[in-house]
């Protein structure tokens, strides 16, 4: 992770003063790095010993989200992100946008230095599903109709596809076999759901400090999260016309979240939601079975069961 | 260039509706495709006949240009492109920046799915110095110190470097050697410059209808580009103070715009700048030398005497 962590402040590198500039705010603000963990974990645990493309890559699957971060905060105008304020916040809109772009670049050079297509088709297949998932997300946004289905769909895009191919390139680099790189894929894919659903329902039940962004983000955004499809649908006439005046017409006042927040305790929504998120957990645990037993195995199946835990 | 608009259309597509929607929006205004055609053009020129590679290229290459389009309008809040309303003036800010993206990733797509490490990292690196010199353009907005080769650091980023990169890609998948690459590299970089210098003559000298983007949104911008540098720098004390406050402070009033397209005239600001771009047509030609004389040639050399034409 220091290697990799080198690699990200290395490359992030330019001549333009404000584009390493920008990236140190969110690369020092740090986050959990999970991402590139899986990269370097999975390639450990598929016995990979070659040198140190496991390590570029890592640090190329955190540029990608670093940059889908920095888009992020700008299609959500957030003004917090990872515990410090956010970098459209500190530079206005235009800066994240274009440095966002160029860290885009700047993974895909690394990927090219590798030299693997096949790792590259991977991870820009990630990076396409995941400006796909975001579009989809815009869409639903507001729209109290969009189905349970159709929530997974923005979550497999924006979350679970990136999760999958860092875990994924672990085995290419190995040079393991198709099933051993299918099941690494399906690990990120459904730890990267469960960690999604997690992160929805904090959004609703979290400490701000502990959750290094603002608490109701979505519910101001008016984000249609599990949380709140499943205490729509049990709600009464009262309460559906509370959730369509706030989610769908975007009329707030004060006491709004403090009274969202008590209808999803009410209907158990945030349990439901953790409820899900752990069979998702489970999911992922099991496609590491096709690897044998090693400490290396076991860390990853750790990562999934954190994943659940941070909650409390 | 028929065939290489049927991949663009064909590749645009997505089971997210709302991204060939807004693709549509943008493509179908059209522009003058003339990146691609430089593709097209050089990898014919350079005796390309082994399939469909530089259709597919030339595709992506638009694709890039369209999807730094899409990220320029939310970064200058621009209304009007290429004749029509900007994406941003329909879509608000959030669907270009995204659907940039989905765009950027489509293009790489199309050059991992042609397989060749040269070419991606031909584009790549032009995508990666296209974004530093958007940051460079923004550092140096509003600010009167700029220097001329300054200036030119983000003309060569923003636009010379994919002209160059576009160009350059036609004689890589006809097979040509290295000095030929280099020759159209060089070529496509001096058109591109050409090209940027007349575009931002254009801004303060064209019919609207004509430009198809509204006169003026440089000077409205604080966008710092040669005419204004050669008519601050020939300015005496009152016109010093005018730029001032209009580029750097930004403060405007309604005659503003027609007081800076006179003292631009009354420096020669326009003619110099042209008679600049001229020389930089010139040296894109001279480039040609190293190709034996054909029609082909001949057509390239004629896309650079038109980038300077298309003021009159």
């Amino acid at each position: 992770m220091n290697a990799c962590s080198r690699t990200i402040v290395a490359r992030m590198d330019s001549p333009v003063a404000l584009i390493p500039q920008l990236a140190a705010h969110i690369v020092a603000a740090g986050g959990k790095r999970l991402r590139p963990l899986l990269t370097l974990a999975a390639a450990r645990m598929c016995g990979y010993a070659g040198g140190e493309r496991h390590v570029r890559l890592a640090a190329c699957v955190e540029f990608i989200h670093t940059a889908t971060l920095l888009h992020d905060d700008v299609v959500d105008e957030s003004r917090l992100r990872r515990g410090m304020a956010s970098a459209n916040a500190v530079f206005d809109n235009k800066a994240p946008v274009l440095v966002g772009d160029f860290m885009f670049t700047r993974a895909f050079q690394l990927m090219i230095e590798d030299g693997s297509l096949h790792v590259l088709r991977i991870l820009c297949d990630a990076a396409a599903t995941i400006a796909e998932g975001e579009v989809l997300q815009l869409v639903t946004q507001h729209d109290l109709t969009t189905t349970e289905e159709r929530y997974l769909d923005v979550v497999r895009g924006k979350t679970a596809a990136l999760f999958s191919a860092a875990a994924q390139v672990g085995a290419v680099v190995a040079g393991r076999p198709v099933t051993e790189e299918d099941a690494l894929a399906s690990y990120g894919h459904n730890l990267g759901i469960a960690f999604q659903l997690v992160d929805d329902a904090l959004d609703y039940a979290a400490d701000e400090a502990v959750l290094g962004k603002s608490v109701g983000d979505d519910f101001r955004e008016g984000k249609i999260t599990l949380p709140v499809l499943i205490a729509y649908q049990k709600g009464n006439g009262d309460e559906r016309r509370f959730w369509r005046r706030t989610l769908e017409e975007g009329e707030h006042n004060e006491q709004d979240l403090a009274h969202a927040m008590q209808l999803l305790v009410q209907h158990a929504a945030i349990d439901e939601t953790l409820s899900r998120a752990a069979s998702f957990v489970h999911e992922a645990q099991l496609a590491l079975g096709v690897f044998p037993p090693s400490a290396l195995r076991q860390a990853l199946a750790d990562v999934a069961s954190y994943t659940i835990k941070r909650v409390h």
